[in-house]
């Protein structure tokens, strides 16, 4: 069998690195380029490690490609693992898809902002879309046609043990302590507000085409989705948190060809599931609410990352980040007809979010 | 699409019952014909409540068939749901094979016995086999070719939370209350010395041919199996215990047409998880070992059947039934080539733990 190639867009993020290991443990797979921004350090030390023959950076544009298009059309890959954060991960997955047979999702922004025109594109070229994140990959995995109701877990970030009297005085310093994952600072803060869950959500609702979706605390994160089918039955997707496994499955669905016999065990503790506190997250019931509202998607996401900056500078509370989300969505609603529209609004809400007086 | 014609053999048992409650709320099945035993007043008023044309005895022989053969080739199923219990339920299931296109299979001796006979004679016809069995059916449900390792729960039984000391003492009465499951009283018994597990286990390896298997005590019933993959994932199946699930997904597979939108919590008390006791389960233990010997299989099989009725009769102690069965699996040992081969060797041990001094 041919080899298939692989282009990871984002390659010196966590994800980006983390396939990098990936496809070294598999047979039938190699890098056929990569993309990065503006590390060039990590993305030399990655060139020379794993011997990348192409690789491009908009920051650094002095290679054998003068854009991400040419990249692209020269590479051919096989599979595109979208891993660049934010809108300019959100445009390089857009770009991409004409270019693959597979397109393997790890940027938020892609489904949560432009969901239906990643579908669409999708439809026009005909390219597989696999789900990189562990809940998706989850239910992807566990999906069939007679599926009811999706339920995905989430950790409740730092915050889930804290009183919601005491959520007010708590630093950055307190809320970049994760209990399972170890990220991105505003992923880190967004699992604490939830808004984090509150984008997957929307993304399970972009990809699984259901509003049925249900989300359980869930401390230890060995458990991260389940379906619930027609007849009563319940299939549960259970294993140890390591992204390596999921990134694996999206290069080699439908098989399973990643070599990792490191199962949890049956144990009580891995199997504790909690209701979402309303009054501690609200901006996760919010984002849940908004959930068809592809406009206020869009100021959900600037608003939150405008948010979690200010938190981050200690410019505002924590309580306050939600505050923020919620009121610029309030404020913004419109048809998203293009990208440019996207665009337009995903200012709008940055600077509405910026200058909102707390 | 044409309605498929379903034969229950054993109609009037607890299966047979419950199919036909789940064909009755089935749109694309109809009842093509039923068998049973001696039972001949349930069989009349099921014959009555479901307007059935079809129906066979070999005790009441004063029908339109003469024969099972007869009857099978006349109403030619779809479909064969195999429920008749004990030995005339292998040999009703090894004749019915070549007469369908698929055997819905629920009656244990047929694999615990006859397994590399009933896989021969499927593959003979080309007739696909399915599990009934809530174990099985969950693993059939979760299977795929990158399974290493098995896992199917258990009860535990009557026993499960009595002290090893007092098991001596258990009345038939004690054991007959089995916690999860309302079944017949041998299955009931064999729960509880968790020898029905082993059949399980036996039929699993039979089934999915791996001895990778792994059997937990697990109160609830809920989770009923789980898929330990070669990437670290486990798919687990969880649902209420009810059979009406499994038979019904015997017969739609590979879709799920019974409507039954009603699921278990996930609530921490449905994922507890304990290993077996070795000293509690030692017939459970001496099963498992012997899994790839057919004739110890035979034997394991008569001599419970044999001892869980001198139990039952107040002849032996509810502990001497491990004893009985390991002792005559210990005496009996040989080839299986033919159905004749199984009959010698069931009649072998019957007589050996008939007359086995305790």
């Amino acid at each position: 069998m041919e080899k298939k190639s692989i282009v990871i867009l984002g390659a010196t993020g966590s994800i980006g690195t983390q396939t990098l290991e990936v496809i070294r443990n598999l047979d039938d797979f190699y890098i056929g380029g990569i993309v990065f921004g503006k590390n060039i350090n990590l993305a030399r030390a990655l060139i020379k490690e794993y011997k990348i023959e192409n690789y491009f950076s908009p920051f650094f544009p002095n290679y054998k490609f003068s854009s991400l298009d040419e990249f692209l059309e020269k590479t051919k890959p096989d599979i595109v693992v979208s891993a660049i954060p934010g809108f300019d991960g959100m445009i390089a997955t857009l770009k991409s898809i004409k270019y693959t047979k597979r397109l393997a999702l790890a940027t938020k922004e892609s489904l949560v902002c432009a969901g239906p025109f990643v579908k669409k594109e999708c439809k026009n070229y005909n390219t597989e879309l696999i789900p990189i994140d562990s809940e998706h990959s989850a239910i992807f995995q566990l999906y069939d046609n007679f599926v009811e109701k999706i339920i995905i877990t989430a950790s409740g970030g730092a915050v889930r043990d804290k009183k919601i009297s005491k959520l007010e005085k708590l630093s950055p310093k307190d809320i970049l302590k994760h209990p399972v994952w170890n990220m991105g600072k505003r992923i880190t803060v967004d699992s604490s507000t939830m808004v984090n869950k509150a984008f997957e959500v929307i993304e399970a609702y972009e990809l699984f085409g259901t509003k049925n979706i249900d989300v359980y605390i869930h401390p230890t994160g060995t458990v991260h989705g389940a379906v619930l089918l027609k007849d009563g039955t319940i299939k549960i997707h259970f294993g140890y948190p390591d992204m390596k496994i999921p990134i694996a499955y999206s290069l080699t669905h439908p098989e399973r060809k990643y070599s990792n016999p490191n199962w949890p065990k049956f144990d009580n503790k891995n199997f504790i599931f909690q209701e979402v506190d309303k009054e501690k997250y609200p901006a996760f019931f919010y984002g849940k609410s908004i959930m068809e509202n592809l406009a206020k998607r869009i100021a959900f996401n600037a608003a939150d990352e405008i948010a979690v900056e200010r938190f981050l500078k200690d410019e505002i509370k924590f309580t306050k980040i939600s505050e923020i989300i919620i009121e610029t969505c309030e404020k913004i609603d419109g048809k998203v007809n293009s990208i440019e529209d996207i665009i337009e609004i995903d200012k709008l809400a940055r600077d509405f979010a910026s200058n909102y007086k707390v």
